[in-house]
């Protein structure tokens, strides 16, 4: 059996007794019943996954993979490709958005080169490109299928390293121009919905540009046919190295019980695979806000998933991942460190 | 001149140069403009508050103001009034929620007993009692002019101390058994708004109970008539002591160029009547959360502020400002330690 299919195979439910027990803790603290609304939910959630009622707060970790795309070639994005290879250099050195809020937030970053196109080693990257970006899948598959298994086995390999460096709580995060007509075409696939509701201005191409976006799409899907019931075939015809490499981060962290803090459009394009692979991994899966990226929507209603965060954000990297670990361990201190009507003296109606 | 027409005399409007320079700064940054969304603007408005293009990291504090309602006695709230003595020594003690969350947003609780009905003092609480609750609003006014005034000083006066002290971000909560029945009043005179429409479940009423509610606040319209023109009367009929309060405290912030973050529907309230008083201090006003009060959806409406979360809370305490002080300092931390194109050497096409 292939790592893949062993993984996939070895995610199983999240734990509803664990969730059941933390709703119980909750509802004895002193606070009217369900008064904390999300975060609430959010710390039964994480129960779940842990499968323990009041787990301890996690060391966090946000995964950045970063990769080219050929269809930039086609005048879908705002930028040009060799922006990939820089702002891999800038997160190696700290200056990004993603870098800042990490700090912030105590988490690791972890960059990952997945196929960047340009640009030198960096010894604060990992380098595990499976080439220099994808073809321009306006005129065929962007990759193998070979590829995309082993950017998927990539990305289940990391969860295996941060796991074993105590990590237990990880982000994702993004980096790649033109990555966004990527994560269009796979959301029109995979969610049967027509290219121009799913696509959006990425990082602010103009209205010209985002129709040229829109026919590159169309142009993508009448050339290479995606199976829309078949994941792995989609993902090697529209997808992109970092997207393969980040639907393996999901499968591996639900394999290892880890929650997952989802970014914007292109994670969330990312988890859509992972779970269209594994349906048990959604339940590992927390949206952490909602991005202005139209495609984004769709993939939430897709997966059920709720964001915490609606900041009109579009910047990807993992920045809405990072911000959202904050909420994650508020719910987590809620649990552990709140006095009970009990222990505090204080009347308890039921209400 | 008194205290009160003083401060309200030395709140200056909000800084636009400052926030002006913030913006064309953030737009240097390596990401595509305009793409961290409502951080950015926070960052701006922050700048604009302070003065200052790119300010420091601001010292924390949460003023939680307490006190009890004589409405209580209509039966308005699932909770009997000696839980607001009860709440507050759990404040004391650090059980509350809202000691757990300002542990992790590293800020200094301040808890305040405007006029609580029983209890004994505390030494971790402030005592400044404008007398044991406020009387029955259904049968005359909730306190005299003169004592909405020394509430109104006395959170001013908080303020003064808590600058001394090197305070840069003022959060505000509230805590009071039937202060939702106070803040439905007051939003529905001074916004014109139906009591029905402005009215919820508080802490966890019953249909029953709401319907209650309802009726007290409409015999206490009828027999007070409030002005709507008058935020001090209004205040002083059908308001309450901690209210008054923490109405001082957002003009006293004002006054002294401190950004305040609202909680919901009760600092809401006291925000509104902040503005009517001295209309310069709405741009000092952050909101940090929407609450499930349907009244503090037209209070945001009226204050025309945008809420950082939506996390379905409804706990009051002070617990969504001090989560959302996480959003604030994010937003500083991208103005003062992003990269810019020029110094990352990234290609800046102006998107």
């Amino acid at each position: 059996m292939t790592l893949l299919a062993e993984i996939c195979r070895s995610i199983v439910p999240v734990d509803g007794e664990a969730a059941r027990r933390t709703r119980q803790c909750l509802d004895s603290k002193t606070k009217p019943r369900g008064s904390l609304g999300v975060l609430e939910d959010l710390a039964c959630q994480t129960a779940s996954i842990y499968g323990t009622a009041a787990p301890p707060l996690p060391r966090k970790a946000v995964v950045v993979m970063a990769a080219d795309h050929g269809v930039a070639e086609e005048g879908v994005s705002a930028y040009p490709s060799e922006v990939t290879a820089q702002m891999v250099r800038n997160f190696a050195t700290g200056g990004a958005a993603i870098n800042v809020l990490s700090r912030q937030a105590e988490a690791h970053v972890l960059v990952v080169d997945m196929g960047i196109a340009s640009g030198q080693r960096q010894s604060a990257v990992s380098h595990v490109p499976l080439g220099p970006g994808t073809a321009n899948f306006t005129h065929g598959a962007a990759m193998s299928k070979e590829a995309a298994v082993r950017g998927l086995e990539i990305g289940i390999g990391m969860t295996t390293e941060l796991a074993a460096e105590g990590i237990g709580l990880i982000g994702v995060g993004d980096m790649g121009i033109a990555n966004t007509t990527s994560a269009s075409a796979l959301t029109a696939v995979l969610c049967g919905e027509a290219v121009e509701l799913v696509t959006g201005r990425g990082t602010g191409i103009d209205d010209a540009g985002r129709q040229r976006k829109i026919r590159a799409i169309e142009r993508a899907l009448a050339v290479n046919r995606p199976d829309p019931a078949d994941a792995l075939d989609t993902l090697a015809k529209v997808g992109g190295f970092e997207i393969a490499g980040l639907a393996g981060v999901v499968l591996g962290a639900s394999a290892r019980r880890i929650p997952v803090l989802l970014d914007g459009f292109i994670t969330g394009a990312a988890a859509l695979i992972a779970v269209r692979l594994c349906p048990a991994a959604r339940g590992y899966l927390i949206a952490s806000h909602r991005s202005v990226e139209p495609g984004h929507q769709v993939i939430l209603r897709e997966l059920r998933l709720r964001p915490l965060l609606d900041l009109e954000m579009r910047l990807g990297e993992g920045t809405g991942a990072v911000l959202a670990m904050y909420l994650v361990e508020a719910s987590l201190r809620i649990v552990r460190e709140m006095a009970t009507f009990t222990t505090a003296g204080v009347t308890d109606t039921g209400a």
